[in-house]
């Protein structure tokens, strides 16, 4: 091996690497402990770990030139893991590159957004009092603003407090923190550039958070957590029943959300070195029961007939109220919700997919622990939400697990033989959504799974590959087969996919398929009028649209129809972040979105009994 | 002795009397603890015992006739100290009748103010949510709003956590509290029409605050103290060099005004029998620094050149935030401010006294611890601020007292006889303004006190009279005139006016002598020139025109053209919470008054000095 070293720079962090000539930049990030996406495991077939050098950049091999599009190539994007370094190197990791402490979806199919943000600094060079001009400090404030082009501004009450005090400190220069219609702050003219936001995406399993640049509008950093609300509950149902049986519940389910939050504004502050007093707005969405867990909202009449929440509007509240630890007049604005069981993040992935500009009928559909699906186009929306229940998102499965190292996120058949992958390629430890679904997608085929879900006993294999029957294992009460040994995992336990997990998954799949036919049905129409099926999501985002399409979980439509649109809902977040004028874009879309409650239909059952089967028969 | 005893019941207390046969309504109300106004002692000359007998009224006696108007006998206006009662009697103490505690001025010539306060309660009839209306419970409410007339509100965000319960509790029936553009609460129907504000006028010395009921427009209720920040400083700029010395200063300020305030509101709301929970809105005019030490902002910048306040604009802030205990949601409305040292208090007097909308040109004069005077009319207003000192608020005066029970108020000469009169006629304790006042004059024209102020010491009295000069006391350092002896005053000591006293007049009066000449230069205009003086405040209401006519305290005009406005600028607090539509006219107001700083004025010095002598000649 050369003894030739190269200096690595990775930007905007700083770190400098030595790394030995010829090595790939993948494996140089890896031995730094930098984690970079690459799903493919280094194949330079999935373009996961795309990264840009900057200046004077490498030609771009041959891989490179199948997977990266020629503007993304003219941009200086490169493949980190066909990447050789030759030489010292600047590189930049975009932030969809990253990779997460647990694999949460950050990127997603961000529509142009125009950047019109609800918070600005202003730089002002007021002149100061004298004894010819003795308006009040708050006026000659405001009076600067309005000659920059922004009248009618009040001052926040707090700032006034301390505005004598910190003009004269600043010597009348000055960049004022606008917020709204408020001035909050005022800070050195030279931290006019410091102006961020975080966009939240509460999940009912799943958080989500973005650090975004309200001056240049990009994401900056971005964090991914477990609700810690679900040691309480898998669900909203169960979270509600916590809180009516508990009358501290609701306290104890805010101050969890809240904690968990101010984590991942630390998190993506220090990962983008800033402190967390410059970010100045939170947004959020959510469901509407998670919506009203954090803003302390009454959930109660959420799960009791006839299923009224409490507020439906977008609310903007001090963010120090809330105890969120951001700027302390910094504000929290919780986009609107449409019904009881379809909240901001529906609307938000509205927004993130354009369904309400649309000419044409499109289908999107977030797979979580609920499913919300939208039906639609410019003239009529239709959402529901569907109890799809934690499966896909690693609970209430023997084995399963978020998606996070180690887990099995694929699982193919090749003739008889298992070919599985996990997360960073390490040691199988359990299953993720996509490995789960994989998993019982090559049980069926196989056989080894009839199409009611039922797994075949030892006795029953006789048509199955026997390289797979031998893998069956237990009895009819608890029945599993093993997808890894105890050797293979080298944890003390194998990983089994058990008879009760499929039965999770088709529940799951089910409550989605019912909710796709019925949203069909109630526009009067079928698959072949879809234009576009849209999956949102983290686990809609990873999972294989084949066999999605094979397990029948989404509508029956050509694959080439199936998109993925990243996490949409925090796509919606970070656009009300970034433009405030689509909050009231926001309301109307709220408004104006019909939503059908399934469990109120009499066909709701038929539907979903339907659902549950595995369709016959390779795709 | 007739055995005859009539019931007579006192409105709206409820206080029933066993009043016997032929006593006066005064005599039966003193005897019961009911304190009544009775400046005259009760001879039927001075108007100040008005009652009301609602129903069935005795005919007026001869001097009801003499002081009452033909309107007011009409209104069922009587005399308490003229009414004898001879039969069963329902009787209403006006507001203005009633004795504070201290001598405050409570009436003022209130201008006639449309009725549209900025809270209200509507009462609501909602449709309970249902399959097929499933608002969320603030649209519902917020509809509900819109369609009695009241659209475009909003759900202020504690009441909305509040919501789903009240509303369930309230069976679908309530009475919103709207404050501002905002819904605050929900209440019983039943509570409609329990709706007040407080209106406070936050003197340097003194506080009054008034109840008002926010249905009616009518003062319900008053009180007065003393302002117990005076412990720190009689000024505001001792106050303010307080707050330099000692950095917890402004919070020990503020805390101690904010513990008046919340006791004046418990005392008004006893008086009335409400909760200070129905207490919905506090405005407040004071000076500007009252006004910023309440609101907590910083003070430095008042006293130090080149003067500018830290904010001039209306405040309106929640009450909880500065520690006013009223309803939880409930707010602050602090009057804008014309400059550092003219503030709220002047505004509220212009709006009170109309001179913002006067065809004529009027002055008005609040005669405090700082004498604000405002000249002008309709299309110009010019204002100042001069530091009077305490002198005639009863403070630096060697027996000087607050305007309380066994106050001397009056001081008159029959020749060589001296004629004192007391508050409540009690045996004299000390001496307050008005008092201070006539025996000033009275000195001067009995030649005892020179018109430089220097009162002629025991070998220099041969041309006064014998009876007066053998009162004068003490040696050329400390000269003093004895008004009542130990004899008289039973309280060990006797009430004596000092030179030092005198002086303290005449810097009072030269600094509003002054500042009314300049203020009348400045317009380019004289005294032959007004069409009014109006005298505010609660010594300025006390005084007797020709006394301060004869000291040259007000601009020398014919008697009839001096008029009483009460206290003027806690009546502009009453019309800013009666009225909300006149908040943006005090805005205009404010901005549109020029103030000129005495002391920054050359020819001031010269003014003052001219001022301090006393006029020579009796009147």
């Amino acid at each position: 091996m050369s003894e030739k070293v190269h200096r690595v720079v990775f930007v905007p962090e700083g770190r400098t690497l030595n790394v030995p000539d010829g090595q790939t930049l993948l494996e140089a990030a890896r031995s730094a402990g930098i984690r970079i996406n690459a799903p493919c495991g280094g194949k330079g077939t999935c373009g996961g770990c795309r990264i840009v050098v900057p200046e004077n950049p490498p030609p771009p091999e041959e891989s490179c030139l199948r997977v990266l599009s020629g503007e993304e190539i003219h941009r200086n994007l490169r493949l980190a893991c066909q990447l050789r370094v030759r030489r010292n190197l600047r590189v930049v990791i975009p932030e969809e590159t990253r990779l997460a402490d647990q694999k949460i979806l950050v990127e997603g199919a961000e529509r142009r957004t125009a950047l019109a943000p609800n918070v600005r600094k202003v730089v002002l060079h007021l002149p100061p009092p004298s004894v010819a001009d003795q308006r009040s400090d708050a006026d000659r404030l405001l009076d600067g603003l309005a000659e920059k082009g922004l009248p009618d501004l009040q001052l926040d009450f707090g700032a006034a407090r301390d505005l004598s005090g910190r003009l004269r400190a600043l010597d009348f220069e000055t960049a004022a923190v606008v917020l709204g219609s408020d001035v909050i702050g005022l800070e050195r003219p030279s931290a006019a550039d410091a102006c961020y936001g975080v966009a939240f995406d509460i999940g009912t399993t799943t958080l989500a958070g973005y650090l975004v640049n309200l001056v240049t509008g990009e994401v900056a950093a971005a964090a991914g957590r477990t609700n810690p609300q679900t040691v309480y509950g898998d669900d909203v149902v169960a979270r509600i029943e916590y809180c009516g049986r508990d009358k501290r519940g609701a306290r104890t389910l805010q101050g969890l959300v809240v904690d968990a939050m101010n984590a991942m504004i630390r998190e993506v502050c220090r990962k983008a070195a800033i402190r967390p007093s410059v970010v100045y707005e939170v947004t959020v969405v959510g469901n509407t029961t998670m919506n009203h867990l954090l803003l302390r909202l009454p959930v109660d009449p959420i799960a009791r007939a006839p299923f009224v929440a409490a507020s439906a509007s977008g609310q903007s509240v001090p963010a120090r109220d809330l105890g969120l630890k951001i700027h302390p007049r910094g504000r929290l604005y919780a986009g609107p919700l449409v019904a009881s069981f379809v909240g901001a993040d529906t609307v938000g992935v509205i927004l993130a997919t354009g369904l309400h500009e649309s000419d044409r009928l499109r289908m999107a559909i977030d797979i979580g622990t609920n499913g919300e699906i939208v039906l639609g186009m410019r003239d009529r929306l239709i959402a529901c939400s569907t109890a799809a229940g934690p499966a896909f998102e690693g609970a209430r499965i023997r084995y399963g697990m978020r998606a996070a190292t180690g887990a099995i996120d694929r699982v193919d058949l090749d003739g008889d033989r298992l070919i599985l992958h996990t997360i960073d390629e390490a040691p199988p430890v359990g299953l993720c959504g996509t490995g789960l679904l994989d998993a019982v997608v090559a049980l069926v085929e196989a056989g080894i799974v009839r199409p009611n879900g039922a797994m075949r006993s030892a006795g029953d294999l006789a048509e199955c590959p026997p390289e797979l029957a031998r893998r069956v294992v237990g009895t009819d009460g608890d029945l599993g087969f093993v997808l890894a040994s105890d050797d293979e995992t080298r944890i003390g336990h194998p990983v089994l996919l058990m008879q009760k997990d499929i039965r999770e998954v088709q529940l799951a799949k089910g409550a989605i398929a019912a909710g796709t036919a019925m949203l069909l049905e109630e526009f009067g129409a079928t698959a072949a009028d879809l234009e576009e099926v849209l999956l949102a999501g983290a686990f809609g985002n990873f999972i294989r649209p084949e066999r999605a399409l094979a397990i029948g979980l989404i509508p029956n439509v050509p694959r080439e129809k199936v998109k993925f649109v990243g996490n949409a809902a925090g796509v919606g977040a970070r656009m009300l972040l970034v433009n405030r004028d689509l909050r009231s874009v926001a309301e109307d879309v709220a408004r104006g979105t019909e939503h059908i409650e399934l469990s109120r239909r009499p066909d709701f059952q038929q539907h979903f009994a339907e659902a549950m089967h595995f369709p016959t028969g390779r795709p």
